[in-house]
């Protein structure tokens, strides 16, 4: 059905492009390494029998004709990676679609749809501060002002553009039309498949984070001289907030809710805390869900300000849409991976990935491959040949199916 | 009794020594300031019929001979300040007892016991990070080792004595003998007496801190990709243990336990803490109950760090020995709280004394002032001329009972 050992020397040979000293990959938007794997994908694609170019963004967009005049299919990931990261992150869904199309070719199978490979610049937002510009740019939401966004050299995400070697062209050029769904195969970056014991996994929806700021302000005063009951410690306060934190997330099975990071003032051994400020990040693939948590969190925080007579602030950072995989597509995948007799997981994806882009323009469907402990963006990162082959077959089969 | 606007005007000539722009004060031991504002209270001394001379480390001792042979009374305080303290901390206690010394003189009074006044030398601790060096001096318990110290620049105390115009004389010198019991008035730094609505209390020790680290460790993973099932957040537990912290010690009436001071590693809004280190400072005058409080607080972290499966350490940073004030001194006081007319309030001190080298050598007692807002250690510390009265007289009406 597929060709493993032609996948697995694309993805070594593409690793060895931006490798650091310790065997992660840097590979920043529109930079020479960047650049240099672009080309080598380019030939994986020509050699796929796909005809290729770059877009007005630099997306780097093969193409495969269809038997017919349907909409097409369209594939995809991407080629840059955070500092130091794996090989593994984008790069496979790139690679992986390549081979399906590769394999078709190869059996003289020509689908009714024609397919469009993509790997779209810069998802991670390394270098700008900004990610998914080519998923943005082929889902025509990316806007000129988007592109006055500089790097910390204070280089232009338009500079960069051209410094890479794209002649000026309108941003519209880069809009695909005419788009049947999305599918992509990446690997998981958490432990649930690892957990069940599965190789591949049908991803329900993108749990787009919503992160908030708390800052509890009480009275800081010495340690030895104020009796318990006469106390404003913003440090107790917040933390009956994040344990109910954790405990009111766990009534929403998909859901989960984080405090990263959190900072104390005046930070003194006999001090008690007259300031803390935490965040939390919420996420669901369900809005309805994610809002509920939202707000259970938030009453709860004021009910304990209130009670504690401290002054509570939530500051909203960002609130990315979550988005649902959609559900004919989530079937059919689910079909591929029982035909190849593997059991089906399902599960959400907590991180972002390009699809989040397309949300109510056409459908979209992920395959997730299982990610040894979980580790990503980390020269660390692992997935099998083994599982690798497997989420390739499930890419295959369902294309087939389509 | 006492003459009030004699004392109220010691205090504002002894707080413009070492004034700072905004107000506080900054006399640090040995510093060219301390040494004038000994100078200056040297001449209080002598003007209240006192001989008065420096010892072998530098502590000013005042000495009022009494009708007889019998020990002497000790009182004292300090004149060294914190980095921008206020006016009243330490000093007050040296210029109340002075002007009770001055007062029985004037009055034509000798008491049976002789009265020593000494200022003692560097309580605060601000210029070697090691306090009490005079009441150390004083008990006997201070050695050549503790000399050796040295502050910021590098000069120990050693050398900062001599510096300061002290000839090298045997510690030994410095102990006081044949002390029959010590008095301090100080202000209180807390709001109890405020709160209470009172002008003085009755001190019922001091209680010593208990310093602890805690490390928690989890796992640090994706805060999106990972179910709220599958964690290890080393936040969440340290949470849950903060607030039993709280919980836990409120079952103490006269016990504090703080956690003032807490880091969360790798605190980035999307991960997942693996890593917490907090202080737990927890205080009372009675050690049996310190003991008990931090027992329930280990056996309770050990709970959440086994449940959770998470890593737990305990350092000790330092255990102070908490101390009862004598109980007949403490009758004492509060009759002459209860003469003047006062409600009787008796209360720990949180904060660490002079009075605390003193333990097991002679009983010791101690009178606390109102403080605004429970201020201390900064330009806004207040005590109201009322209420050092009030104070000044509870000490003269003790030392007239004794």
């Amino acid at each position: 059905m597929i060709n493993i050992e032609r996948l697995s020397r694309n993805i070594e040979e593409l690793s060895k492009i931006g490798r650091t000293p310790n065997g992660g990959i840097n590979r920043f938007s529109y930079f020479a390494e960047e650049k240099a794997a672009n080309e080598l994908v380019k030939q994986f694609m020509e050699s796929a029998g796909m005809t290729v170019h770059y877009d007005s963004v630099g997306n780097l967009v093969g193409r495969l004709e269809g038997a017919s005049d349907l909409p097409a299919i369209l594939l995809g990931s991407h080629l840059d990676t955070v500092p130091d990261g794996g090989r593994f992150d984008g790069s496979l869904g790139v690679l992986s679609a390549i081979e399906v199309v590769h394999s078709l070719k190869e059996n003289g199978i020509m689908l009714q749809h024609p397919v469009n490979v993509v790997a779209f610049k810069d998802e991670e937002g390394t270098r700008f501060g900004f990610g998914m510009i080519g998923s943005r740019a082929v889902a025509g939401s990316l806007t000129r002002k988007d592109l006055q966004r500089t790097d910390d050299e204070g280089i232009s995400i338009e500079q960069a553009i051209a410094d890479y070697g794209i002649p000026r062209r309108p941003l519209a050029d880069s809009k695909l039309e005419n788009i049947r769904l999305y599918l992509e195969v990446h690997i998981e970056q958490g432990k649930i498949l690892e957990n069940n014991g599965v190789s591949v996994g049908n991803v329900t929806g993108i749990a787009g984070p919503l992160w908030l700021k708390f800052r509890l302000k009480g009275q800081s005063e010495h340690a030895g001289a104020t009796p318990m009951n006469q106390r404003q410690d913003a440090l107790v306060g917040a933390s009956l907030i994040i344990a109910e934190v954790e405990k009111t997330s766990k009534h929403f099975s998909s859901a989960v809710a984080t405090v990263g990071k959190l900072s104390v003032k005046p930070n003194g051994v006999n001090v008690i805390p007259g300031e803390v400020e935490w965040t939390i990040d919420i996420r669901d693939i369900d809005e309805d869900i994610r809002d509920e948590l939202e707000r259970r969190i938030k009453q709860f925080a004021e009910k304990i300000a209130n009670e504690r007579h401290l002054k509570l602030e939530i500051t909203e950072l960002q609130r990315v849409k979550p988005i649902q995989c959609n559900e004919g597509l989530q079937n059919i995948i689910k079909e591929s991976i029982e035909e190849i007799g593997q059991p089906v997981v399902s599960l959400p994806s907590g991180a972002g990935h390009d699809g989040m882009q397309f949300n109510g323009l056409f459908p979209i469907g992920m395959i997730f491959v299982r990610s040894k402990d979980g580790v990503s963006h980390n020269p660390g990162e692992f997935s099998s040949e083994e599982d690798i082959e497997i989420a390739t077959k499930v890419l295959f089969k369902t294309m087939m199916k389509l």
